[in-house]
Order: C-alpha cells, then structure tokens, then sequence
C-alpha cells in the first residue's frame, strides 16, 4: 500500500551532504589535476580522493568509541590527507598554508547537476538545511561556494556526535521545534536513513550512482520501502508538490 | 587616531536580531492592532509590546543565575506571555492554538527598511550570521519570513547561553573557525558591542533610534569608540567595502 501524500508530508527537509548534495569525488580529481599539472607532477587523483574518503569513517569511528575526543571534520580530514602527502609523494611541493588550503577541498566540493535547482525549488515551501557530518564553517563555505540556498546550517559539530549516532537526527528536530516525524532526512545512502528512521524521521532516498566511480558497491537503489524514492532532487520536489 | 580599513576587515559579520535586524516593537503592535480589529477587543498594544519585552531581560537572567535550566527563547516568551494574557484580559478570546501563535509573532518580526538589502551586499564579501538570544527555530522562521539571507543561524540555543555571556560571542568565532578578531559584532545596543569587544570580536554600532518608541532611552548613538559606527546597514557596506 502506497503512503498518501498527506502522510508523508514534513515540515522540514534536512540533508546528508558528501555524495547527496555534492559530487566529492569529482570535485577532489578536478582540483587535483589542476593543482599537479601546475606543479609539473602525476598524481593517481582518483586514488587520492578514493584513500582520502576512505579514511573517513575509521576517523569518526575512533571519535565514536572515545578514542579521540571530540574532533571536528576538518582535522580529521588533515589526520588523514598529513598520511597521504607522504604516501601520494605530494611534501616536496607543499608548505603549510598549501596543506591547509588542500584540506580545505571539502569546503569547495561542487554540487551534483540538480542540486541547487532542486533546493531551490524545496526552499519554497520547506525549511531546508544539511545534517552532514562536515562541520559548520565547511559547510558554510561549501554551500557560499556552490549556492546552496539552505536556510540553516546543520551539522555534527553541533551535537558534538557523528552520525549515525541518534543525537544528530534528534538534535536537529529539536533545533527546529519539529517531531522528528516532522522532519525527512534525504540522503543517497541507505544507512543513513535506515539511521534516520529508526529514530522516528521521514525518509527520501535519491540514487547517485557515480558517487563513487568504478569503486562503488552500494546504494544503487533503495534498500528499503522509504517514504520517497526519486532520480534526483527534481522528483524529490515533484512528489512533495513543489 | 582611526583605524585603517585593513586592520578593521572580518572575515564574519554576526548580527545581534532583535531591535537591530527586526522592528520587534512596530511588528508587534502591527499584529496586535490587526487581532484586535478581527476580535473586536481594544487594547493598549505599545503598553502589551512593551511589558513583553520587559520580561526578556529578567527570564534570561534567571537562566544565567540557574534559578532555571537551559530554557529557549521562545519558552521564556511563553511564560511572560501567559501573564500579559491576564493582565490585558485576553484569556477569554483565545484557545491554545491561539495563544502558540500569539508567541510565534516573534518568529513574524519585520525587518527594518536597510535590513535586507544591507546583508545582501554584506553577503557578497562576508559570511554573516545572527548571533540572538532568539532559539534557532524561531530565527530560521523570521529569516524565512522577511527575507534575511543569512548564510548560518547562529544562536545562544547552540551554546545554552545567553548573551552577553563570553559562550555566545567565543562559540560563534569557533563554529566559524575564526579567531574573535576576524569577527565583527554588529549591533545597535551599546551594552552587546561592549560584551563583543572583552571577548575580542571587531564591533559595529548601527543606531535604531525608535526602536523603544517613545520609552527609548539609550543607544541613541555609539558610546564607545565602536570599530565602525553607521547610520544603518548600508553604511556598514560602505565602510567595508562592499
């Protein structure tokens, strides 16, 4: 039986950001062929970005079990790029302030064709904001960088938890003075609405299939009967009448 | 001697909301106005406007004593404002629904005439960001209703404290990764630029001369050698650039 639109209609939409909104993968090569053809080096981008990525969940994962206290997105990104500047050869040509704008790839990454149409479109009728597990001010030079018109930002930083950890989904209805019923969590992945519905919040999965290039393994489809499953933002914004 | 613009630029602009974005006093009198005529009660409603707002300061100080929890805004609202119901005899009128969207009239606050175009230029060349008293919910709502293009919601909620306690101001500057001095505090009350510049932020003073109406009586001009001190939002712009 399918859900009627009444039923699953939220008053806010907040969104998974890395791979949903944002294409990380695409923007991280793009930035590093430019960055080695103007230091005359090759560099594996596709790699790089696929190591740097990799390294994400373990990160948060040590910060999860309290290995690490509390440490925002970009300093684990920097733990983990400090490892691949030696492992990809990349020190030679780098002081600090390069590094540092590295890391800061993340702040720059560009958003997937429908995106910014697509929110736009949402922003009408909806409270929209990101629950990423990217920090504040990344997520605030990101959506600054590729406009992204949300009308808050949201992010772990501010529950001092990663997600999928129940304090994010919750935390974020709670600032909205929403249920969390009230609220749909859109995201490309399905662990993290299997997260976000465990915890009472709605459901929209889109499919972004190159996310992670020839490596990807998942999230193809959905895995699951979530309360709206659309090709991109546009269908999201075509089931809630927008 | 005067600062050269170059000592003075921030990175941020953080803005204090009410009195300073929004005419709170003319908003709400304009809604009460508008409520009276519908229910056909008469009311003194610059007197109603004006006790609300006298309640803000001593219900935040009790949270700042701890005589009460961490307690947003909007319930603080709530508790004057179930006594002003009695004492201007608007009990009989109104049913709960009612009296919840009574206390939403601060989420409805109009902005003053430079608000929005002023932090429209500002936005080009900063990232800018309430920094209010107000809980996150209700500054989103406000921001989606007068058309304030904030890029963040920064609000004394995410920190559970108000201002002008050093939490406010030092956590805005770390959720942005800035140090205080890359901040700028904007705002048209002498006492929260003071607040501001002990904890290291960059200040601005904009004079909102009416704002208390006829019972105004201070922050009619800088009192302190502000950063920047300007007529209105514009004037800032100009100061800096934009």
């Amino acid at each position: 039986m399918s859900t009627s639109p009444a039923a699953v209609m939220p008053k806010a939409l907040i969104f998974d950001t890395f791979g949903t909104v944002v294409d990380w993968r695409g923007s991280i090569i793009a930035e590093g062929n430019a960055w080695g053809k103007a230091k005359r080096v090759e560099i594996d981008w596709a790699g790089f970005a696929d190591r740097w990525r990799a390294g994400y969940a373990p990160a948060m994962e040590k910060v999860r079990r309290g290995e690490l206290p509390w440490t925002k997105l970009d300093d684990l990104h920097r733990m983990i790029l400090d490892e691949l500047f030696m492992e990809f050869r990349m020190m030679p040509a780098m002081n600090e302030e390069e590094k540092d704008h590295w890391n800061r790839v993340w702040h720059r990454l560009k958003p997937w064709p429908d995106s910014v149409a697509g929110l736009t479109r949402l922003k009408k009728k909806f409270t929209i904001a990101p629950l990423s597990n990217g920090n504040v001010a990344l997520l605030t030079d990101m959506a600054k960088n590729a406009g992204l018109p949300w009308d808050l930002i949201m992010s772990a930083e501010l529950f001092e938890h990663y997600k999928p950890d129940p304090e994010t989904y919750l935390g974020a209805a709670r600032l909205l003075c929403l249920k969390p019923e009230q609220v749909m969590m859109v995201a490309a992945h399905n662990h993290d609405l299997k997260a976000a519905r465990k915890y009472g919040l709605k459901t929209a999965f889109v499919a972004r299939p190159t996310e992670y290039g020839p490596l990807q393994k998942r999230d193809f489809e959905a895995e699951a009967e979530w309360d709206i499953v659309a090709k991109d933002f546009h269908g999201i914004a075509d089931r809630l009448g927008c």
